[in-house]
């Protein structure tokens, strides 16, 4: 069959809009009809050229939401008609990874995602002959996809696609840091380091599960009204203190954070999120991306008094599991996601989103398609 | 009154065996006899002047067992003759750390404790009018002792003091980071960096709670006879290896370690011990104690990918509540002491201790009183 999709043919240069070729599913796959799809850091991280491990040509985006409309042999776990998110984190339920109950980082399907291919090995895109690969095991940015069952997560119906979306990637790994990975309880003293569209989502995972301080730190003092939308309590600008910042926040907190979140990717903003932690019981979470061959550092003595160092990949969420409970959460209203979309567009006008992450005037741009 | 004592009249020189006068014990403190004390790698640590904060003069010695002597006016939790171990880390039971429930770092007594004096502020040794410094708020080096009662731990009377004494320290840390830091279950596979005495404590605590493989890693052959007695299922030597020492893990624990203690206080080996932790969720906890300035670093993506870091002081046991369970533990024969103490001696040869240990040819070297 035929796709429209945004195509990158290589790194640095636009993405162009082409017929895609696309082979259907095969035994245990399913073919999606992308409704929407967000576009994410990582996909620009990618199309920059700074991931050392990008494969071009490749259809990016991983943060879709769509409908099944052809199932392969086999398939048991959704219908035709149901509504779905695409996984670049799938659930398959038998590996040991999924099997340990400890962890969302299913191997099953790693080695042939990291290769940007199906599991079976081949890649279903293709243009004028040549081969386009997949990204990250999803590839959203084509109006029609092929994804294995175990990365599909059925949704509720009633969840509009151009917002469900969202919750492929940044929603659910934001509100999944604080609800699966760090477990924050209520009452306790949250520190938000970055007030992107993951430090927002990080802000108000910590007001639906009813913490009491959530300070949110950035040097873009414009982030403040952003933060107090979804329910950060007080906002602190590293670059007007007098003292530094894990004093601070040390202050603000009576003695430390219990849990501490970055959302920066910048090694040196991770060791004050450690820092600010509260000695004996306090826990950072590294959610941003470092550059690659950058280090966190910091004295074990941080460590031996009692604060834990952690990190979350997609929100610590189990796939089929979690990303359903998380798209209920919106629906019911305890957490948002429609101001959080600040621009939506056509498949045609998709590098227009990246100029807009780019120029930090966006927290999300959505394709409809 | 007077108590014989071990005095650290300054760094880098032997201990000087002499007559104390010792002030008795106001409200809420205790007077002790110290029956038996181990010497430990910390008491070294600050006689060597690695420590940048010793006191001197000072009565060293934080490893103690004894009897209680006489009460302060207010005492309650003690009695005369009950049988105590010593507590470096308190348990006030008050403060907002014991209240957290989440740490055994109880802050109320911090500040005095490291300045060498009682929680007055005063020092109750001198010598010929001079002021001599407490230690750890414990000072076991001498036959009776000053504590408040909040730093004592009641244990069971059929508990020999020469082999209780060691529960003070190295058991707790050692046992205690396995059963309360880490929490480790039956069929978890557990390494160890470092087979000292600490070390031989992980082991046998990741024994006693069912652990599977139960790894040591040590660079001296000579351990591998040490902990295999303590129940070491398999012995890596780093220096015999042709991969590095995290592949090695890695291939051994089919994938890595459940949880991996650090017991060298070598930075370089505290990354190593993390890397070697499972994808997903293995724990790394580190017990060693570095030198000052050294940090420990690593890639986030590690912790990104599911790795925890941790540490442990006093094992994260409660004293007064955990440690005498450890004592049970060891009357019970769940644990063993006897075959870790390697010396025994009297007060008069305790410089021996120290040249023992610094020759790495004793496990625990004990001074009964």
């Amino acid at each position: 069959m035929k796709t429209r999709a945004a195509v990158a043919f290589e790194a640095k240069q636009p993405l162009e809009i082409v017929e895609l070729d696309l082979e259907g599913p095969k035994e245990g796959e399913v073919l999606v009809e992308i409704m929407a799809t967000g576009i994410c850091h990582t996909d620009a991280y990618t199309l920059d050229g700074l991931d050392s491990e990008g494969i071009f040509p490749a259809v990016l985006g991983h943060e879709g939401a769509g409908i099944v409309r052809e199932l392969g042999p086999g398939v048991t776990s959704v219908a035709l008609d149901d509504h779905v998110i695409p996984l670049y984190t799938p659930e398959c339920r038998q590996c040991k990874s999924c099997l340990s109950g400890k962890t969302n980082l299913c191997t099953s399907i790693r080695a042939t995602q990291g290769k940007g291919v199906m599991p079976d090995g081949t890649s279903r895109f293709s243009y004028k002959g040549q081969k386009i690969y997949h990204y990250m095991g999803c590839s959203t940015f084509s109006n029609f996809v092929v994804m294995p069952e175990i990365a599909l997560a059925k949704i509720r119906k009633d969840a509009p696609f151009d917002k469900a979306c969202y919750i492929g990637c940044g929603v659910t790994t934001g509100v999944g840091a604080v609800t699966k990975t760090a477990n924050v309880q209520v009452g306790d003293n949250v520190v938000v380091f970055g007030l992107g569209g993951i430090g927002l989502n990080v802000i108000q995972g910590a007001r639906m599960v009813g913490a009491d301080k959530i300070i949110g730190v950035d040097i873009n003092p414009t982030k403040e009204a952003w933060g107090r939308k979804f329910g950060m309590t007080d906002f602190v600008n590293p670059t007007q203190l007098s003292t530094s910042v894990v004093e601070h926040l040390v202050a603000l907190t009576d003695g430390g954070a219990d849990f501490s979140f970055d959302c920066t990717g910048n090694v040196n903003v991770m060791r004050d999120a450690l820092e600010c932690c509260h000695r004996g019981w306090g826990t950072s979470v590294v959610i941003g991306v470092a550059e690659a061959g950058k280090e966190i550092a910091t004295r074990p003595f941080q460590l031996v008094t009692g604060r834990n160092w952690r990190g979350s990949a997609f929100g610590g969420a189990k796939g089929r599991t979690d990303v359903p409970k998380i798209v209920d959460w919106y629906v019911d209203g305890k957490i948002e996601i429609d101001p959080m979309i600040t621009h939506t567009m056509g498949l045609e006008d998709i590098n227009k989103a990246f100029d807009l992450m780019h120029a930090g005037e966006s927290i999300r741009s959505v394709v409809v398609f």
